[in-house]
């Protein structure tokens, strides 16, 4: 694949490679205010994608989408310990509304526990009201110092699932149902990016949490970036919100609750998990735009051709789109490889006058061409063997930037520019304060098969350490 | 239809059987912060209809999605003068975030002219960029004295379209298109509510505007509420922000520019426009649930047929929900009627024997019984037959409540339980502040015909006045 001059290559300054894609493909720019951020129509859509799958597979494990205000009393947030302690740096606090000084400030919510779990102490009376399965699709605030596009904004979209249960095996077997069915399979069978798995060290958990699994992606760079979180909550804000129920047996006790979050964040991943130096590479089955069908020259009888091949795909339930746009044909390409669209389909004069038009992959350099009676059964193959060879690839990188070590000074020295994998035990206290010294974290707690423990007090963990974003 | 003693009679005192239906039919609640409100999973479920709709109808203008932030600097609104004026009551202003002070306060954004003509001002370049069509779905904050669920609301949600374009026609004609094909069409053939379609007088234009055209609708207590509205901004926002183009000519000229906007409010809308005493009526075609199929008691063999039905008329495309659930048969369907599901399949013991089950419909007290094997065709034709019932008898209702009067203090006292319609040339001036004073407001502005003005300076226009949600 050529380089086109637009981007700064990854080789060279991957940071500057990053906002030059999230510039040039037209995903997102600064806003006014510092860290806000401007989601422009194209990186819209990626997150308009995102959600949809992400809805649908939430709604299928029972949850229901509801919404919560905007606006929290700051006392709310003061009423579990570690919760305020957590976010109190990062708020936005609204002093004056309606033309006058308010009488208690107004926080613009951080995330969502403290609101809902006033709700939920009111929604909820007996074991009967339970699993109550809630999700909100919302934007949050979180004043960010070092903010960078998608990947640290001061204000965020996202979804936040809020569950309470009647005991803590419940509570903890919805959160692995969310790990499992809604992020881990997004992340597998449509995003096309390979993680870990685990569950986060005691000094990373959420603030007001017991225990946080998480997904942690490695970057081309070698960096990791957590994907999406799940946080068992214990009884923690079911104390501080008064979440009680009547049991079977007549008793008031304590709910479990959960929470759980994937953010645009991910358009920030999407970008650093599959792009090169010609621009984003978008999975097909995460693309608003899987193939987009290109008119060599504006002349008639090749736009006729695109538009037929694009309805005859369009049926075929394939997301297309047609560029008969004039302007040189290689500024247009340019401008599809930037977007990352997995699939360009070529009319040319030469390939039509033999009745044929051309395939060009953007995940490898590749052009074939095909008859245009075929292309539709063509295209279907292709999109899936992109998608299963981003797929292969991104593994590929993960496992081979992921190096076992056996000792601290190793770790940090792997993680460099990769992960470092080694037991827990000879990392746990002082080689995390070591570690995070040198600006490497512990990304998150696995077994020694990989599989996600329970806790971090299980015997023989390994932990995954990297530079991460 | 029975009247369930859960609600206030709409004939002893609407506003309380409006507050009812909402808490009963669990819609919506309030939030802590005064004005702020919890929408709840059933009135999200009719929202995510609502956006579901007029999202697929903007797209189809060529409009997209994207995100703007939620934060503006409070300078950005001095810009224009009449726009400032308008909103400064009603903002509330963070003046601390991170943990200092701010230097320059931030306003939470009541609408997004301004961020939007920030962001046209760069990206706009040449006639060649325009129309630039954007829209983006959001919660936005207007500080709310006297707050009313749904209706009046200091957060709500909505979708703000912003468009800019290369002069007043083309920006006129784009405004009357969203108006007609996407509001006016979703009102009348999903929201089954006819409205009044006209422009507002220039006291009641949106700030900023040079035109406002509105659809209102007449509410079962004769109240007029504005359902949606389109404006004109002329070259406003284009002056205050230098939204220029070069023309084809290589001149450089302002654009002109349009934004309109569908809010929460439709929510309350809904309830009003349909409701009985028994609660909500959904129309079929934005119904979340279009039929519950219930078993009359738990036994297996009951459930097990309602299931079959459910089956059968999923696969046919209906949005259906079984309830097997316990407790006692009345309570149940005088859950389902206070949540207004159109349809209800009933399925008992003895119709089974005979291989029937009962059909119930919402709107009207009808029960019939249906053979199991011709149950779908029944059930989408009963659909069909509700989502007409329920416009012809709202049509009705708007034509019976509205007065043709020849004076301004007969338009007022007609204006006491409906609309009144007079020549705007009696009431422009001391008529419109004669009828504020009343209470009673200028709804809009159309011809003798019925149709749009272009303007309020045309000539012969008739008002139509109202009291107003």
């Amino acid at each position: 694949m050529a380089t086109p001059s637009v981007l700064t290559p990854q080789s060279e300054d991957f940071p500057r490679w990053y906002q030059d894609v999230v510039a040039k493909a037209e995903l997102a720019e600064n806003g006014p205010v510092r860290g806000t951020m401007v989601v422009r129509p194209y990186g819209y859509a990626l997150w308009e994608r995102i959600q949809s799958e992400l809805d649908t597979r939430i709604k299928a494990t029972g949850a229901q989408n509801a919404y919560f205000p905007l606006f929290i009393p700051e006392s709310y947030l003061a009423r579990e310990a570690e919760h305020v302690e957590g976010f109190s740096p990062e708020l936005a606090v609204v002093t004056f509304a309606g033309g006058e000084e308010l009488a208690e400030p107004i926080v613009v919510r951080p995330t969502s526990e403290t609101i809902i779990g006033e709700c939920m102490a009111r929604w909820i009376q007996s074991y009967r009201d339970l699993p109550l399965l809630l999700n909100q699709w919302a934007n949050v605030v979180r004043w960010e110092l070092r903010p960078r596009l998608f990947l640290r904004s001061t204000e965020f979209l996202w979804q936040e699932g809020h569950t309470a249960h009647v005991n803590e095996a419940d509570a903890r077997a919805f959160a692995a149902r969310i790990h499992r069915e809604v992020y881990d399979d997004f992340l597998t069978n449509v995003f096309a990016t390979p993680t870990y798995l685990g569950i986060k060290p005691p000094s990373e958990r959420f603030p007001g949490a017991v225990n946080s699994t998480t997904a942690e992606g490695v970057m081309l760079d070698g960096k990791a970036l957590q994907m999406v979180t799940t946080h068992e909550l214990g009884q923690n804000f079911a104390r501080a919100f008064g979440i009680t129920f009547q049991s079977e047996a007549g008793q008031a006790e304590l709910c479990y609750t959960t929470s759980w979050g994937a953010t645009t964040r991910l358009v920030g991943g999407l970008v650093m998990a599959h792009g090169d130096d010609a621009g984003l590479i978008v999975p097909p089955r995460l693309a608003p735009i899987q193939v987009v069908v290109v008119a060599v020259r504006d002349e008639p009888p090749l736009n006729e051709a695109a538009g037929e091949v694009a309805r005859a795909l369009r049926d075929a339930g394939v997301r297309v789109e047609v560029d008969t746009s004039r302007g040189s044909f290689g500024r247009r390409v340019t401008n599809w490889e930037l977007k990352g669209v997995p699939l360009r389909v070529e009319v040319g004069p030469r390939d039509l006058a033999e009745g044929r038009v051309s395939l060009v992959r953007r995940d490898v350099s590749e052009k074939t061409t095909v008859a245009v009676g075929a292309v539709t059964r063509a295209v279907l193959d292709v999109l899936t063997e992109v998608q299963a060879h981003l797929w292969r690839r991104a593994l590929a990188h993960r496992d081979a930037n992921t190096h076992d070590v056996t000792s601290v000074a190793d770790a940090i020295d792997a993680a460099k520019d990769g992960v470092a994998r080694v037991a827990w035990d000879l990392v746990e206290g002082e080689g995390e304060r070591l570690a995070n010294a040198q600006a490497v974290s512990v990304r998150c707690l696995q077994r020694a098969d990989g599989s996600v423990p329970e806790s971090s007090d299980e015997r023989d963990l390994v932990c995954l350490l990297a530079r991460a974003y």
